[in-house]
């Protein structure tokens, strides 16, 4: 059927099995096409194709609610509810966002980026729905890997702690199951879809002739850290003594099975969890044979071969220079440990993982466990390198606060996708974290200029020893600088003047350096005369030069793409006054007080007035003022 | 013995069950003692008498290493290494901390004061000495409570997945526990002290006879919220599935039990968990029989009576007059339901839980989830307050930002213990939140001058419709104003000029509004004439005030209880300067950059240079510097 004429999933209940097969075969095809252009989330959502029609068909939604945790496999349900028409603008400016976005459509209930969230907004909806009396379905679709998220255990707690009623459905794209535990996975499975789904005694004993030790085997022969968890989810106990209906695990590709569990949910009391095993990238073959996320979310890519349209020799992307250069340090000094939530590939902590099996740790989807992991080994001497994302920092703030900066323990913590990111949008843009790291007490936080400089403060922050340093860089590649064969130190809170100048002065750092230089260098044309500086250290400010400044009376342009509130700007205004520089001409150029949505980093700059026009002309008034006060 | 004799742990090693049994009841007289005229946490303490002297005396600290969850458990510790001198002083200015704390003793390896943090930082310190191939052993103390925190499920996750030794001791301090799952336990317990402590067929088949149906049942018994998690850990299971060996439940109060099993726990390779029942207030008959919560940390009291020694007749605790005020519009509003995580007491929601059961929700130690559920509420149109302290809304600000602000979402979240809070010190000061919070787009955050105020602003947010607002309160009572009768209304954003001058301003909120009007009124004496501001909102400021201060050029001194690195008074500079008011004299006063250890709240204002005297000061600087001008 042509996509474009859904309006709304109604037409699914009309629908046999042959022919809803043929939709998936038509929506995959659709997805392949569409993500081959704009790129995206192809690997989840083709994985819950089968699953995401049997929950339309088997529920009324918008009645029924829908949560999709991390909600980038929510594509076929946009499809579903009548959104096909706008993919060709999927993840653009003003485009398709790649997540559930309430004013798109009344079928998304609820707004998700980060992980973990879906279990507690859905007790949220169905502590609702009961105090007013409603008849709906709260249903969450929730990955095994978001499930090793802190909050989801919270909430798995209180969710069985209710006893209200709720379908958690368990999104597993893991197929790697050993066949030992499949075999109790389907007794299980078959047990519980019948209709006894308590555990008895008799059925038990029955199990237990099938499989010879149960517990201790079970945790032995886990490879990969999930599994620590699946293996309690497979067995289904876990969620049985959380207080839920265990149902599964079953296959999420297979209509007959879904519908029958499905159904079999909607009628049971209390909270059920569906433990639907699926595969991710299903019916892309390039996809479906990768083992180690390269598929997960992608750039644009051609069909046929699965090759990824990528620009040629691009400069070394950030990521891999900070963990390489961390790699380099590591052969030196035995204390240096990497630690990552879940984002070995994204970190591109892969080379480092390879040469140092032992110093390296993936901790699950688990920000806070690894904050603080940090924080033990480094009372121990060693030297802790944390990768994480900007936007998932937030998850730690407070281990950070708590438990690095408050005992000043020697943590460097690489800020990764700090500024805006671009199509991954408002969940995912890295500008709070100066906001919420620079009234740290004890924290150092820096930021460089190209990759060369950046090589020199991951050097830096593992040579220091005083407490926190934090690094942020940004999303994407280097800007192609040559690079220093011996890495140097950069004296703490020390900035760098790129540019003299007497009009006025910019202080900037990271990706807004470009900017500022090409602002000044137009003024220049103009006939005015500004100073450039690479204000690289956001906390401690360099205060010699600062002092300096202000003691001219240049006035100040501050420029950062992150929060204007309580942001670096704010830090030179604090310091221009504690000193008693009350008069300073300080204007401040950066990310406005509200949420910015998905778009390419540049359009989005222009968006929110960060050009290199908006510097020009607020220096041009700045620089004004200062000449008629002269 | 003479306590006050003991200089190190060793003493232990030599001394007889008998003997410790003598040393265990010399410990508790004098916490009984010592505490009845500091105050302090005497319940938590007097439950772990003998498992602390055990640990003691079956290991070797320092060299093994005690990490105390929570930490207010560790006066015990703090008695056997030296330290029973310093109990005087207790959680006094200068004095002994209530906390663990390094700069005390060698034997604090990790300080504590927020939950859940011990296992995350014991896995780094055993990734360190396993690096170093160092031999020791590294032992978390974690409550049942306390493992409910998501950070501690995570950190379960990743120990049990990395197979290190490992020795968490689970200290259950809940006595009931039904008996037919106690069967459980001991057989289970037995099993495993006795070495066998993976889970085979026959064994289990025997338990099985004994237990007619596991599962569901004890799901079904519990009956409060840690229970699901308990019944899940006294089994054993969820452990032994996770990858611990488990061991227990034992009597921690028996010494042959505890060295038998933490002998046993020594020798055994990987990841061990040792379940320790205990008995708050073990030893003192009326924290014994406290059954809710009100012996875990106390003022002072009368050893005979229990009565604790209060001032009489204070005004209204913050906590009550919220809480009551939340219940009292929850009588007109159905829509109003109230979430705390795990501090009901703390919270004084008991009046409100007992009117509204069904609108209560008590989610565990479990900030991120209660954010989060209360989110999902908003999204329903329901009408959702947040009661949390504002240290511990640290660990949910990734979901205030993520979930709440970012949707938007009506959700009102009661920040209770702002400011300083004294004897609990640098962990539980409540300094941080304007600093988190103010960068938030769609948040409203204000403070309210007085209990009366108070009450209104309540009524103000639970009226408001237009997204996320915050009310932050301090920890103890009101100053005793009268009371209005009927709420009222305070508009969004609008302050409230308390006293008019035209020297300088005043611009401050909340409890430091009595230092403002006292420096005010001294000056009015030597000829000043200063304008006193209540500027109740944080955040948005009151536009059209602050242009008419600026503009009239007053010389402003703001002053807040709370960190000066992005804080309000930063919000006071942005807005001069986004404004161009570039010659403002503005002059800040709040906490600087650094932790703040415990002490009464007026000794720590005088340390860090919060006094009347300090704003005389600083007010004469900026008038004067304004009659200079003029």
């Amino acid at each position: 059927m042509d996509l474009l004429d859904i309006k709304d999933p109604k037409f699914l209940k009309d629908l046999s099995i042959k022919e809803l097969e043929a939709l998936s075969e038509d929506i995959r095809s659709f997805l392949i096409e569409k993500l081959s252009v704009t790129g995206g989330h192809i690997g989840p959502n083709l994985g819950v194709v089968e699953l995401t029609i049997a929950l339309h068909k088997c529920f009324d939604s918008p009645k029924d609610k829908f949560l999709w945790d991390v909600g980038h496999q929510s594509y076929v349900h946009k499809i579903l509810t009548g959104r096909a028409g706008q993919f060709d603008t999927l993840r653009q400016y003003k485009g398709l966002c790649g997540f559930p976005k309430m004013v798109e459509s009344e079928h998304d209930v609820w707004e998700t980026g980060h992980s973990s969230t879906s279990l507690s907004a859905a007790m949220g909806m169905v502590i609702a729905r009961d105090l007013k009396k409603e008849d709906s379905h709260i249903i969450p679709v929730i990955g095994d890997g978001a499930l090793t998220g802190g909050m989801a255990l919270e909430a798995l707690n209180h969710i069985g702690h209710e006893q209200k009623n709720m379908i958690v459905i368990l999104n597993d794209n893991e197929m790697s199951i050993a066949p030992n535990v499949g075999a109790l996975h389907n007794v299980l499975g078959r047990l519980r879809t019948a209709g006894k789904y308590h555990w008895v005694k008799d059925e038990l004993e029955m199990l237990l002739k099938k499989v010879p030790a149960v517990g201790g085997k079970l945790a032995s022969t886990a490879e990969r850290l999930k599994d620590s968890l699946k293996y309690l989810f497979v067995s289904g106990m876990f969620f049985e003594e959380m207080g839920f209906t265990y149902l599964g695990p079953i296959d999420g590709h297979n209509y007959e099975e879904l519908f029958e569990n499905l159904r079999y949910a909607k009628k049971t009391e209390g909270p059920v969890l569906l433990h639907v095993i699926t595969k991710k990238g299903k019916g892309y073959d390039p996809a479906e044979s990768d083992t180690v996320g390269t598929w997960h979310g992608t750039g644009p890519y051609k069909i046929e071969t699965g090759d990824f349209v990528k620009p040629v020799n691009p400069p070394p992307a950030w990521s891999k220079l900070v963990s390489e250069t961390v790699r380099k340090l590591a052969r030196k000094d035995e204390r240096i440990v990497a630690i990552t939530p879940a984002m070995p590939v994204g970190s591109k902590l892969e080379g480092f993982a390879s040469e140092f099996p032992d110093r390296m740790f993936d901790v699950g989807i688990a920000e806070q466990h690894a904050a603080t992991v940090a924080a033990g080994l480094a009372t121990q001497k060693m030297k802790p390198f944390l990768a994480i994302y900007s936007t998932f920092l937030q998850r730690a703030y407070d281990q950070v606060l708590h438990d690095i900066c408050r005992q000043n323990l020697n943590v460097f913590i690489g800020i990764d996708r700090a500024g805006l990111v671009g199509a991954d949008g408002e969940t995912h843009q890295g500008v709070f974290d100066i906001a919420f790291m620079r009234h740290l007490p004890n924290m150092v936080l820096m930021m460089p200029k190209d990759e060369n400089e950046g090589q020199h403060m991951v050097n830096t922050a593992l040579s220091y020893e005083d407490g926190p340093i934090a690094m942020r860089f940004p999303r994407g590649n280097g800007i192609g600088v040559p690079m220093d064969e011996t890495l140097k130190q950069i004296p703490i809170g020390s900035w760098e003047v790129l540019k003299e100048g007497k009009d006025a002065a910019i202080l900037t750092f990271g990706t807004t350096i470009p900017m500022a230089m090409e602002a000044a260098v137009l003024l220049e044309k103009q006939g005015y005369s500004i100073k450039v500086v690479n204000a690289r250290f956001i906390k401690p400010l360099d205060e010699k030069m600062m002092s300096e400044l202000l003691g001219s009376n240049m006035p100040i342009l501050t420029i950062e793409e992150a929060v204007l509130q309580g942001g670096f700007g704010s830090a030179v205004l604090e310091y221009a006054h504690e000193q008693g520089f009350h008069h300073a001409e300080i204007d401040r150029i950066g990310i406005p007080d509200e949420f910015i949505e998905h778009g390419s980093v540049n359009e989005l700059l222009k968006e929110i007035g960060m050009t290199t026009d908006e510097v020009v002309k607020r220096l041009v008034m700045l620089a004004g003022k200062k000449q008629k006060r002269a």
